[in-house]
Order: C-alpha cells, then sequence, then structure tokens
C-alpha cells in the first residue's frame, strides 16, 4: 500500500485548489506531446526490458562479489537511493565526491580483484567521475571488471570503453540523469547488489498508470504538483521532506537533486530540504512550527518495520513506554509532530508505505519524475535541461588549466581574488 | 589557519554593512550581561575542566572498547561531528532516532560486554533517549558500563542514576543541549574516541579571544552574524552551508540545529540547508546558480586533507587531470562552483582551514555558537529556548499513553482524522 494524505496539506490554498485541474491538464497534455515526439523518455522507461541488465550483472556477478559504483549526482543517487533503502549494501561503495577521504577509503577497504567497477557518466567527461577512475584505474586487475554506462555514441567513455573492449550500458540520450534511475543507470547496480528490478518496475508500471488518470483526486502526480505549485506561489519558497524511517534517508536525497535542478531555473524553483523524523524534532522542528511561514512539508512513514525491537520495563515513570516497541514510538512521534504543524498552520503531506520494498519504491520514483515534470510546466520552465551548471563547470576547468579555457582560469583568480578582499585571519 | 573570506558576501547590503556596527555592539553588550547574570553558560566552556572527563574515560577504556551514545539533538551532534570529523568513528555508534532499524544495526554490530553506554539527556526524560535506553538496557552485563551525563540535579536520569550507583557527568543547566559541545556532553565521547579535548578548548579558546573584539572587521562572529542578518531582511529565508569536505558534513549538522532551534521563532528565522561539495554541484548548484535569489552560502575548504591520491594518465583528453591530486580537482571545483555563484549574484562567505584538527574545530564551535546568539539578539528573540517543540512532546506522549496526556490523546487523534480525511490510495 502506498497512500497519500493531503488533508491538513491545503492549508491557505483551498480556494485556488478548486482552480487548479484545468492549469494540470494542460501541463500534462504537454508532458504527453513531449514524450510522443521523443523528446522526454523517462515515461518510458517502467516498459523496459531487464534482460541485458541482469545478463550483465551474472556474467560479472561470476567473479566478482562488491561493487563499486564511480558515478556523480543522476549517475549515483538512484542506484544508492534504492540499494541502500532496501537494505543491500553491503559490499556496495559509491565514488561520487573527489574527496580523497572518501575514494581512500574505498579502496582501503575492498578487495580490488573481486570487485566490480561501474562507471556511470550520461556525458562521458564529468570531471569528478573521470577523476575517480583515474585515481582507482591503477588498482583495477582486468577489463572484466569494468562496466561503462554512458550515452551510446557519444562521449569520452564510450569510445574509451569501444577502443578497450569494455561492457557497456547505454543511458537513453532523451533522458536526464535526475530522471533516469529505472535505466540502465539505476538498474545496473540495483540488479547487482540483489534488487528484484523487474519489481522496481512493475512499481513504477502501476504507479504511472495512476499518473495518467486526468482527475485531480486520482493522480498522485497532480495532487504533488498542485500542493506544491499553489503554495510556492503563496510565498512558500521552502519544500521539505522528511521521513521516519533512516532507510528513506537517500530517497529524500534523490528527490532532492530531481527537485532543485529540474524546477530551480529563470528565477523560479523551490528550495528542497532534507529531513530525518525523529531525530530532525530535535533540530529543525522549533523551526518548522514557530519560525517563518515558508514551507510545505511532505512526511513519510513505513508501517511494518522489519528487525522492531521491545522496550523492557526501567521505571514507573516511562511505564507507558514499556512493551511497546521502538516503531511503535517512532509512529507515536510522527503523529505528534504532524498534529503541532498542522495546528501552527503548516501544510502537511503525508506519504504512508505500508512496508519498504522493491514495487513501492518503484512507485515513488515515478510518481515524483510525473511531478517534478509537470511542476515545471506549470512554472514555465523547461524541468529537463540544467544550464546554471555549465559555468561553474568551465571555471573549474579554467582552474585545473584544460586547454581552450585560458579566459576561464584568469577569471576565475580574479573572482577569488576579489573574495579574499575582505578577509579575516582567525586562528 | 582558519580564515573567513567575505570580499564576495556583502552582495547588495553592502550600505547596511557600514552602519550595522552599533547594533552589533549592543547585542555583544547583552550577550556579556547575560554571561555576567549567569544566564548563559556556554561562554564558560571553553575554561572548563577536563579532569573529571579524562579520568572517567580512563577508568571506562579499562574493560571497554566501544562507545554507543544514547542522545539525539544536542546531546549527540557536537560528539558526533568531533569524532568523526576528526577520523576517530571506528567503535563509534550513535543511537538518536527510534529507528529500529539503526538501533538493531549498532546491537547487531557491538560486542556488549566490551561497551560503553553513554546515555545522554539534558532533562533526563527524552522519549527517544529513553527508549532507546529501554531497548538496550537488557544487553547492559554491568552497570560499569554506563554512563549517564544529565542536569546535575534534577529529572529522572539523575535519580535513576543516583538509585543504581552509575556514573555521571553534570549537564550545566544554563547552557542549552545545542550549546553543549564544549561540556561533558560532548567532551566525554569525544575524550573515550582520543580527540584531544584540551586541545578543542584551546582552539575554542583562542577564537573566542577574538570574538570578544568590539569591532566588525576583527570579529569572525560579528561578521557571520551581520551577513546573516542583514541578508535575512533582505529576503534571503535560506542559509546554506556547503563544506569541500566529507567530513565536515557533521559539523553543518551541528550548526543545523544551533541555527534553526535558536532562531526560528515568533514567525523570525532562517532555514539552514546542508550541501557537500562537490556532490551537490551535480543537485543543487542549477538551484543555487539560477533559482530564486533566496538564499547565502557559506562555502568550506581544508587546505590539506590527508591521504590524497595521485591520477595517473588515462587519455589525452584529460591531460590537464593527469598527475594532479584528487584534492586538487576538488579544491578547483570549489573555486569553480564559488566563481559561477558570485558571477549570478550570489553572497558567498567561505570558511578557510588549513587542516581539520582539535584546535580548528574547537575554533568553529565557538564562533558559531557567539553569532547565532548575537543573531538572535539582534531579531529580538530568545536563542536559548525552544517552545515550539513542546506541543509535539505532548501530542506524541497522549498517543504513547502516558498518564495526564489523555486530552491530548484525543486531539492528535482528531488531527489525524483531518489529515486522512482526503487521501489517495495508490497501490
Amino acid at each position: 500500500m502506498v497512500e497519500l494524505d493531503y488533508g491538513c496539506a491545503l492549508g491557505d490554498v483551498r480556494e485556488q485548489w478548486e482552480r487548479i485541474e484545468n492549469d494540470l491538464r494542460r501541463a500534462h497534455e504537454r508532458l504527453l506531446e513531449d514524450k510522443e515526439a521523443g523528446v522526454i523518455g523517462f515515461l518510458d522507461l517502467p516498459f523496459g526490458n531487464t534482460k541485458n541488465v541482469k545478463e550483465l550483472v551474472q556474467k560479472k556477478r561470476s567473479f566478482t562479489d562488491e561493487l563499486v559504483l564511480i558515478g556523480i549526482g543522476g549517475s549515483s543517487l538512484g542506484a544508492e537511493c534504492a540499494v541502500c533503502s532496501l537494505g543491500k549494501a553491503q559490499g556496495f561503495y559509491v565514488m561520487d565526491n573527489v574527496d580523497p577521504d572518501k575514494t581512500v577509503k574505498v579502496l582501503k577497504t575492498i578487495d580490488p580483484e573481486r570487485t566490480c567497477f561501474t562507471v556511470i557518466s550520461k556525458s562521458g567527461s564529468t570531471t569528478e567521475t573521470i577523476a575517480n577512475f583515474m585515481a582507482v584505474h591503477p588498482v583495477i586487475k582486468s577489463k572484466e571488471q569494468l562496466v561503462i554506462i554512458t550515452d551510446p555514441e557519444r562521449g569520452f567513455l564510450r569510445s574509451y570503453a569501444q577502443n578497450n573492449g569494455i561492457d557497456t550500458l547505454p543511458v537513453p540520450p532523451n533522458v536526464p540523469g535526475r530522471f533516469s534511475v529505472l535505466s540502465p543507470v539505476g538498474l545496473f547496480p540495483m540488479a547487482y547488489m540483489g534488487v528484484d528490478v523487474d519489481k522496481v518496475l512493475e512499481g513504477a508500471k502501476k504507479a504511472l498508470e495512476l499518473c495518467m488518470i486526468e482527475k485531480l483526486e486520482d493522480n498522485p502526480a497532480w495532487i504533488i504538483t498542485a500542493l506544491h505549485y499553489l503554495h510556492l506561489l503563496n510565498g512558500k519558497n521552502i519544500a521539505v521532506m522528511m521521513p521516519y524511517a533512516e532507510r528513506l534517508s537517500l530517497f529524500v536525497s534523490w528527490w532532492r537533486q530531481l527537485w532543485a535542478e529540474s524546477l530551480g531555473k529563470e528565477g523560479k524553483g523551490q528550495t528542497p530540504v532534507k529531513a530525518i523524523g525523529t531525530v530532525d524534532q530535535h533540530s529543525q522542528i522549533q523551526l518548522y512550527n514557530d519560525g517563518p511561514k515558508d514551507k510545505i512539508i511532505t512526511l513519510m512513514v513505513v508501517e511494518d518495520m522489519e528487525d522492531d525491537i521491545a522496550l523492557a520495563p526501567l521505571s514507573e515513570e516511562f511505564s507507558h513506554l514499556a512493551g511497546k516497541t521502538l516503531s511503535q514510538v517512532l509512529k507515536a512521534s510522527y503523529q505528534g509532530t504532524a498534529g503541532a504543524l498542522v495546528k501552527n498552520g503548516v501544510p502537511v503531506l503525508v506519504v504512508k508505505l505500508s512496508r519498504l520494498d522493491e514495487e513501492h519504491l518503484g512507485s515513488l520514483f515515478i510518481i515524483y519524475e510525473c511531478a517534478t515534470a509537470l511542476l515545471g510546466y506549470l512554472l514555465g520552465i523547461n524541468p529537463f535541461d540544467q544550464p546554471g551548471v555549465e559555468e561553474g563547470k568551465r571555471l573549474t576547468h579554467g582552474i585545473l588549466g584544460r586547454k581552450g579555457y585560458e579566459e576561464k582560469a584568469q577569471e576565475a583568480m580574479d573572482i577569488a581574488k576579489r573574495c579574499t578582499s575582505s578577509s579575516l585571519r582567525m586562528l
């Protein structure tokens, strides 16, 4: 069961809610047109064939036991989310950041001869990914240990794979990284780690059917889109997602990229914030309850938690806890927190999962992807590009001495000089 | 070396900057008055004696090797930050959340006979902390393995410790949890894990001297306060902290509580957002560069990184990376990103550390605590209370059947009913 409770999410946008359905219909039609035109590919992914992915997993599994995923952003977050939230993370390592602390720690942990190194980059030339590949490739004993997932035709990694006879899987060209979790980008690492990828796609397919219903109350993506859109217009420039389940932590990281990178452009967008219940009750809830009314909050709760543990009696003062399980305390905390937020006039949307499994996760992926795309159309921006990251890349190339970027090196130095023009040395 | 570069942080508040010093001086005087009156205690902590803490560590270390910290929010984040960012996390476990997945994982990992269980709660009755204590205390073999850190006189944990002859350390009553990292709350777990706590306090002392200088350009806390205050008045309701060092990830978690819980009240406050470079260049930077101008961003960078790794040549196309180290790529990415943000008119403050060690971390703790307190005074709120978390606690007590909270149980149920009054079942 996946349920969306939004009776406490409307707040002061109830009136606009009654009138939003036509706007959603137009955005929806635009989405279908773009899909038909082949411009956007993410809606086709739930219907993909997983045979190639599973055969390649079988081949690599025959002589390796662990997976190092070299990739960043849309090339790592989806797989990392699925593998970790489904409890399959033993022997799974991600090299996303170019932080030597992280990379060296992984290299010290793995047995390089028994490891499958999977390099993922849609463009085939992401600086961090290539740098980490350059850092680790001296320890890779044979090309058989490598898998490259990249554009089917273009880019450095594609030609590198062709020239060196390395196994590859394709990233569909019409799917941006942050929408690619249901492509081989997400599916290969998932399948390698023992996630049932057919069930992930099955859940996505079922949810996608709902996302095609042209009626607000019956379409989960429309509901999520409408609520965030109306509250954003009403000044809520922050969207919090707060699961009461540590395992969903990486789902929020995945969503956070989707939301920020798809919608944050042309001066528009809504800043996604990650919070975890109950931990952030002791960190952020004071602000959410009593601070500015600038947020819409999604709480997530999982009904059946594995490995629950009962509380032994300790003292009369806490007799109300004795005999309860830890997850009962967790759920009561979610209800108490939700109640206080509602009393304080904060719009609260609740996503309830009966349990955390492949199907449910697959459904969440596609619902949030549809909601993000629709919200982009409503805002009048292109949810599938990311022009605002290019200048930082160019300046970085300049600093790193890449040919053709000499002017950018100078520009970066000039800015750095400005930044240090007011400076305080403290220690 | 700790350096604060703010030449690119003024943006459109340059004019107000020239006039802010008197306001800061008044806030500063208020801080000193409250300190003299004994109302606030965090400024005294750098001068504390660590003898008791170190003796207790020695005693516990003689028969245990691992530490389980049972505590949440201000009772865990400071120690967790120091232990993890200083690379001492081997054998250190935090039970903060009441998520069975987390608690059971820790119980499966540790050797309960060789573990020191440290229960930390200022009030002595934090629900999550007591619940986790109840979940684990059947596996604790002897009271000698326990340490309780709580109010010196009041609360359940204090009387429990007295009645059962358990070793304790005090939380100063005039120090709220989120300001307590330099008290035994932070120092005992740090010292147990091998952090040199005297050096942490030494760094804090040195930085505190600077925070007492009544001149804007010479006082790091004043600079941080002024920038965040002026930009907040100017509509920037979001403060991002983005270290280019995975190890500082938990420093941001610590700061995030300090900022949100101290300042988010009476409709005021600024939402802290955690980001990590370079990972979030591929997730949040599109939004930061090209989305709404609602943010002030602090970048952090560490100059000397341990365990660096050189990049082996891979291809002519990436010859500019060959021979460089991973941390050089990391730093170039920080510079490129900072440059793009500055070009886009985003205010960027840079905190530079020569290296990540005890002294530097101690200095950051006290500087940000001072800045938070001052900003609270400027905003006209009390930075040391947290009234907005109480109602959620009461409702949770009601749901859990605690005596005296029967009405709250009913209220929580009524709200839950409202929330499910509009609901969509998806799967």
